[in-house]
């Protein structure tokens, strides 16, 4: 069974379920309206040793400050202020307390940067390797909200910086070579917390999401929430230095937002995100009607299979 | 390290990150008052395998609705009403398709049960065995929330059922029999969903929570929170049939309510509780002034070195 397969099967399972306001489950992050014209947000993420994380080929820190990392993305994903996180831990007998302490090390600065408070979880044993799962809790006023169901067809598609990084990292550690910058890129994403509270407060701003599974992959959802198709242009996607294209479009965990803005305002919204964050917002390609992906080149449409990360 | 150690080490560690208007670590759950008067809750419980269940004693029904039950339990015990999870969970190889299903079959028909939405998580595949996190999340009235803080001199300790059935289930479990009906209590814990609301409507209870590691632990907890004593009488213990009084008063996993409840009001509130759930609250002691817990016999004082259930 695959992860989408699974997910699927409980969704179905569950739709009885009543939802007690919380909105359907498709986006980064499940909503709930707290009524005073503010909504929070929620979402978990579960990292499993040998899956996830190679525990020889990661420092502790660095294994701490990604997985609070991870989710820290998703809340920005949807415009919202990460306030909380939940942190659950299993950790085998060979792992150190020492192992532990700078796990938390790691998980801490990044708390700290961004100010989010930890209120709770639970640690226990393993008798196999280190799990981890992190929930995280998030605050927006409604309208700052962004959901994968708001991109129109003629929509401006931008991500929020170059891609590939990441992939090409987990390529030279799949190949034993930890120590390459791009390596450390994998192990170390920075959660775009700014710059996705930032594009939350901008009503030009449709569809927004972060690129976990990459972009070739990502941006399907989008289309399939909202109803859409895109075409994306190869000569426009920003390559990270020491990646190829194919690796951009298709490579995983890059965690840079993925957002669909009015066609009207996109030169103002870039002009004005360039002032405050002193990067640009790379235009990617369009929103399209219908429900495919494209890919050109010079204009011309090229055929390709391109898919993004499966993370199963 | 055991558990509480890390948990302390994590505290000391994140006691300089902002609360973000959340309350501290402490209870069963953490709180967020939303401001109209009511507070959301939040707990998360991480279950592994070969350390809190194995796969050959358990049916996957029976563990997709124990992983739902504790968290529901942690929410009951801050007299809050649960309204939805977030599951996360690893599967093997050797998980197959089926036993996913009927993991979620349990989880659905208890979430059901109690009306809790599904509302997020994360599923991914695992080199070694299961692991599975919920989150829960619950709603109350600012007014009825239960702290493990509150707790009185001269308050009346009471719990909301028999003890023991899950500690001698346990046993049995680890002595190689899986069909007896201590067993399956171990397997199919009930939290006290209605109970646990029912008693955070009545101001004259003050502290609760729930019984996870044993009375003689779980007290513990109460009187450090609250700055008290407490005597508990070893006649008054109501204990499971077929278990001993030992393993009432020290088994885990029992997932009945303790609280201490005004002692002007306590006859009226037990009278109340029997006449609502047909059952009765048990007195099992008092809280006292001091720090210590003692063990009364015929109202002398025992002495035993008892400790309840350590998890890690």
């Amino acid at each position: 069974m695959t992860e989408f397969g699974f997910i699927e099967a409980i969704r179905t399972l569950c739709a009885d379920l009543p939802r007690n306001g919380f909105e359907g489950i498709g986006d980064d992050c499940a909503v709930l309206p707290t009524g005073a014209g503010e909504s929070l947000v929620f979402t978990a993420d579960l990292l499993t040793e040998g899956v996830h994380f190679l525990r020889a080929a990661t420092t502790p820190e660095e294994l701490g400050g990604k997985a609070l990392a991870v989710n820290l993305s998703d809340v920005a994903a949807m415009g919202a202020r990460p306030v909380a996180t939940l942190l659950s831990i299993a950790l085998p007998a060979d792992a150190t307390q020492e192992w532990a302490a700078r796990f938390m090390t790691g998980y801490h600065a990044l708390a700290a940067r961004y100010g989010v408070a930890l209120i709770g979880g639970d640690t226990t044993c393993s008798q196999t390797g280190i799990t981890i799962n992190v929930t995280a809790i998030g605050r927006a006023p409604d309208g700052h909200l962004k959901r994968r169901s708001a991109a129109a067809a003629d929509d401006v598609l931008f991500v929020t910086g170059r891609l590939g990084a990441s992939g090409a990292g987990l390529r030279d550690m799949l190949s034993g070579t930890y120590d390459t910058p791009l390596a450390a890129e994998h192990r170390n994403p920075r959660p775009q917390v700014e710059e996705g509270q930032w594009l939350g407060a901008r009503p030009e701003v449709h569809a927004m999401m972060d690129l976990s599974d990459g972009l070739a992959s990502d941006v399907c959802h989008i289309m399939a929430c909202s109803s859409v198709g895109a075409a994306i242009d190869l000569d426009r996607i920003p390559v990270a230095e020491g990646a190829d294209l194919r690796t951009a479009a298709c490579g995983g965990e890059d965690y840079k937002l993925l957002l669909s803005a009015s066609r009207d305002a996109a030169g103002q919204l870039a002009a004005d995100y360039r002032n405050r964050f002193g990067e640009p917002l790379y235009e990617v390609g369009r929103i399209v009607a219908g429900n495919a992906l494209t890919w050109r080149r010079d204009g011309a449409e090229v055929l390709l299979d391109w898919r993004g990360f499966e993370h199963y």
